[in-house]
């Protein structure tokens, strides 16, 4: 009940809804961090109400993790990313939401993430996990590059390495590119060949394009050239993306994902050098996020 | 009612199974072509009940332009080539059809359009439509090199190239690959910009990337470095294509399909001007299968 006698106080609540899970960070002005909440998919594009429905049960596992009570989400300050946000036609439409929020600000998945790498701080990041994306958030501006899908783009990402792969093996069966251990590889691993590759990865996800990505890393270890050129081509893509982020003039740049730390070694030696730690979780970003805008309201009402 | 009285006379008929129609043409041994036919889409991966009525409403149809009864379905000897049946799944599934005719010889589209360019005789063919592909048959050995669909390969078909447009107008737009014409003419065709393009593009279908194909035309006409690279890269993979398949030592190559005319000229010249005349269609190339498979049966009786 301290909490409640408080009058100054503000409940920060940041919400990273991703693909797989939410994550929700409480954070109090007087006390920090005082709750965390994990709930299920927020992919607005697959499911709209699903993601609506795990942004708020996240932030009432959150409030509980707390020891407050569900009714209080009204009087949360509320960051919320989301993937598929800097889609106009998706933007305008969770807008619409009549969220159980004090207030809410909705961002990107991305630009959380930039926020959390730089603890608020402006700064770049580079993603390359399933997907590869490049952002910047600097004096108020962001900028957002690549990320448009393994199918229209997305090098240096794991679904793309997985696709050029799969690419290479057909060609090399069909005598038409050069021969890779790479073909053994996905055989094993698909427990298919030739048009039974085909029938298999024609209707695939991005994560099943991108769990074939450790045997490309796996070929390349072996010397093998078709692995090391996709490689090569997804490091140059990754390292462009850097170098055009850093034009925007951000005091640090990070990478994150999970197929960050195997790309390093495939992009130019001075922009892999350049990269800094990341600071604190996307969770953490939203909240910086709920901070910054909250602010800025305000500065704007006086 | 001659044809009843005539016990020799044997009634061929061939399916040309497509995945936006399908024609059937009857041949009778004494009097040749008697009758076609044209029903709806034979895609068996989409919808496979609806791909073999069709195929059985083209028979019927073509009976009836030949003046015959429907119940004389059971006399035919039936070549059907269908898009797909490479697949073994799908090859093994259709194998169970219980069809209507006297017998059924099933084989690809593929090979049915080689059969028929090269009149029933030896021959390969590069088939650039929305997909591209390349078949021989020499010696009663068929060989079918590409036609992995546009996400996996098809490179030199008309949706490898919408594809790869967006792709360049994607990067371009980044700052990330060099400006093209080709972003001003998309955006007009789609409406759509930038993330716009994405949103547009995601589920679209092999057909609607292939409709951004003559924006790739019209801009190399123009001299555009991007667009002239897109149709080389497309153009040299069907010129690797043919060399391939003169290996096999066809006595004649064709090329088939809306973007043939297109690529000749992006291909080389000493390849494309080996090139020959169609002969005939895809479904008198089915005729001609049923004549040969069931030559064959009747040889290996005797």
């Amino acid at each position: 009940m301290k909490a409640s006698s408080d009058t100054n106080e503000i409940f920060y609540l940041g919400v990273d809804g991703g693909g797989s899970k939410s994550v929700a960070r409480l954070v109090s002005s007087r006390d920090g961090w005082i709750g965390t909440g994990t709930s299920g998919a927020a992919n607005p594009f697959t499911d709209y109400q699903g993601a609506l429905h795990s942004i708020r049960e996240a932030a009432l596992l959150a409030l509980d993790d707390a020891g407050l009570p569900g009714e209080r989400l009204n009087e949360l300050v509320a960051g919320v990313g989301l993937a598929g946000v800097n889609v106009p036609s998706m933007a305008r439409l969770i807008e619409q939401w009549q969220h159980p929020f004090k207030g809410m600000y909705l961002t990107t998945d991305l630009e959380i993430a930039c926020l959390g790498a730089h603890q608020g701080g402006d700064g770049a990041v580079i993603i390359a996990g399933t997907g590869s994306v490049g952002v910047s958030v600097v004096d108020g501006n962001s900028l957002a590059l690549g990320g448009h899908g393994f199918q229209l783009g997305d090098k240096g990402g794991g679904a793309w390495t997985g696709l050029e792969a799969i690419k290479a093996v057909l060609l090399a069966g069909d005598g038409l590119g050069p021969a890779t251990v790479l073909a053994t590889m996905l055989e094993q691993q698909l427990q298919a060949s030739g048009l039974g590759i085909v029938e298999k990865m024609a209707e695939s996800s991005p994560d099943e394009f991108a769990r074939l990505a450790p045997l490309v890393l796996e070929a390349a270890s072996e010397k093998d050239d078709v692995a090391m050129a996709i490689l090569f081509e997804g490091g140059g893509y990754l390292s462009d993306l850097a170098a055009k982020l850093w034009q925007t003039t951000p005091p640090r740049m990070s990478m994150i994902g999970g197929f960050s730390d195997a790309m390093l070694a495939w992009m130019d030696k001075s922009i892999a050098q350049r990269m800094s730690p990341v600071l604190d979780e996307p969770e953490m970003g939203a909240v910086y996020f709920a901070q910054l805008q909250s602010k800025l309201s305000s500065d704007k009402r006086n």
